[in-house]
């Protein structure tokens, strides 16, 4: 290996890592439970570090990105460095973990993103290696890679999904008109983002006051993505919402749970179970669904992240409860007026604790995104 | 209350917990994530114990099975015994853990059978009764418990879902005929039994063979409990199931999970998700799935039962991986003969480890069920 200084191979690391987190985007949201992870390997016989192997998880979870990774380097990985954007799995299966096939492989270093809250591989992958005698650099870039995978580890972590509310406003901070139904606020390439973001989340969640008005399918409309909608979830404390609702209409192509309480009218619970309609369970905090404890559910069910899109009182309650992970925000270009319904956040009053994480136009839309570390 | 010895008051408390485990039963299979759970609470004022409330867990999870009892006895629970079959819960979400609702009601002693493997409970649900003062008697008829809440208890220790392997054998041993599709070996009665069983599942599991020569369709077909269909899962590393199988066309109402390989075609993979076939990428080990790193997916997606139902190829690699936990034989009276399927096991050979949990009969066909602790 060519001899740098310290902080050459450090911007060296950055960017290599930088270059991992890029890949390991290309199978977001396509990895079941999985995080999408990816890994390179990358050699240097003295002209300068060439990449020799890539890898990311693969659709469907399985196999990791580092048995991609070591395949496709093949003996080219022995001596080399590996940089790997979640700490390499520690656990027996069948087959052997990836921190062993790394040892195996004979890759002499790995550089390390995030940690994995996992009990059975955290600080235990990267053990397995510092036994083995490979040299280990953990956590480049970690606040990266735990932007990018946010859902995973704070299900690992809190045993919940993360959450990420996004309102649409339009020009004067409004999110919708009462009575209205569903106000267009932003345009179709707006849209088009929305759809993106459910397709890279679990869940997708409304209360059913916005389920009532808007009487929204919440799926996506993309073409080749259609297959790619996540499971729906209504607040839905007294079971009012009707069989004859696009939501219900739908359920034949995408899952729908209705959050209800054990006093929801029996009847009309049995009438949308028939229609094929799943019902979680849900405590009551002074008159409302008791959100943790629906979050915490949702998890085990499955669910790593949870995309809250209203309306106001939904997002309220949210905030209010310290549950929100991350925010995005797009506004439109025209006012609605004084008959609008006010948004519990604009752009200038983001609660503390959050960081902006990025702006962005979606044509005449402006989008902003704040996350809480 | 009352004096009595103290096997007296053994007798009672085993009496009292069986008529709770009997009650859980009511929602078994209807609990989302959480397990189906019974509560009693029982008073003695002197003239001999009364049942003054009575709880299972809602249907959808939630409220807990306490809750219930506790709101049902009101001021009687005060200086009551509580029979609770699962450790009550520990973790505050927004509502208070049902460990502190006993002890906010006054209950004086409360009786549990199974401990909750949950890190969050274990253990510091009965901490929380003792800290108060309330007189705790754990493992109370734990095995039935145990056996009884089995998915629950697997999934949370071993971070995989309960095993059921069920196979219906001829009077032969015989599973199936080769070449001769699907085979009635057992009556109309136990099919019925058998649509219950995944009814109670939180998936169903075939191999690629069996879907192929026997197109089941794996759902529940009984009257008013057509919604209760689980998942279905097929092993097919090399995605050879075709679109126009029963499995396929019941997806717009049954989730179908295809468990496949990298490798798998990838034209017939895009055509599958088309058509709303989901996929979880598998590990291979020896040309076949690994089966513990499927299973640690399934219990990522919420699984905490799985119902193997063949074909032979199948049930032979769950049992040579130690996989199974509970074993169910049906044995149907007429015989197949020379050209049948032998069953990798039947009642005189059962692996070791496992113990006989009962004998039943449907119709013509005799029934037994094997579990392992």
């Amino acid at each position: 290996m060519a001899r740098r200084s310290q902080a050459e191979q450090e911007v060296l690391d950055r960017r290599f890592m930088a270059a991992a987190l890029r890949l390991s985007r290309k199978n977001a949201g396509r990895t079941s439970t999985n995080p999408s992870v990816g890994t390179l390997i990358v050699r240097d016989d003295g002209t300068g570090p060439m990449i020799v192997g890539t890898g990311v998880t693969a659709v469907g979870g399985r196999p990791h990105a580092e048995t991609e990774a070591l395949a496709e380097a093949g003996e080219l990985a022995r001596g080399a460095t590996a940089y790997v954007t979640l700490e390499p799995c520690a656990h027996h299966g069948r087959t052997p973990p990836c921190a062993s096939a790394l040892v195996n492989a004979g890759v002499a270093r790995v550089v390390g993103a995030a940690s994995d809250p996992d009990p059975r591989v955290s600080g235990n992958g990267y053990a397995i290696l510092h036994a083995a005698g490979v040299e280990v650099v953990e956590k480049v870039l970690v606040a990266e890679a735990a932007e990018q995978m946010a859902g995973y580890l704070i299900r690992s972590l809190k045993k919940r999904p993360e959450v990420i509310l996004k309102l649409a406003l339009s020009s004067d901070g409004k999110i919708g008109m009462e009575g209205a139904g569903q106000v267009s606020i932003t345009g179709d390439i707006a849209r088009r983002e929305v759809y993106l973001m459910r397709a890279e989340a679990d869940g997708v969640l409304i209360g059913i006051g916005t389920a009532l008005e808007d009487d929204p399918a919440l799926t996506v409309r993309l073409p080749g993505l259609e297959n790619r909608s996540p499971a729906r979830i209504v607040l839905d404390r007294q079971i009012r919402l009707p069989e004859t609702s696009k939501l219900v209409a739908g359920v034949d192509r995408v899952p729908l749970y209705v959050a209800a309480c054990a006093e929801g009218d029996p009847h009309r619970r049995a009438a949308l179970e028939r229609a094929g309609v799943r019902f979680i369970g849900t405590e009551t905090y002074e008159g409302d669904i008791a959100l943790p404890e629906l979050l915490e559910d949702l998890a085990a069910l499955g669910m790593a992240s949870v995309l809250v899109e209203g309306g106001a009182k939904v997002a309220k309650a949210f905030l209010t409860e310290g549950l929100v992970d991350r925010i995005v925000l797009f506004q439109g270009q025209e006012p609605i007026g004084k008959r609008g319904i006010a948004s519990p956040i604009d752009a200038n009053h983001i609660p503390a604790g959050f960081r902006k994480l990025r702006d962005m136009r979606f044509g005449e839309d402006s989008y902003a995104e704040w996350i809480r570390p």
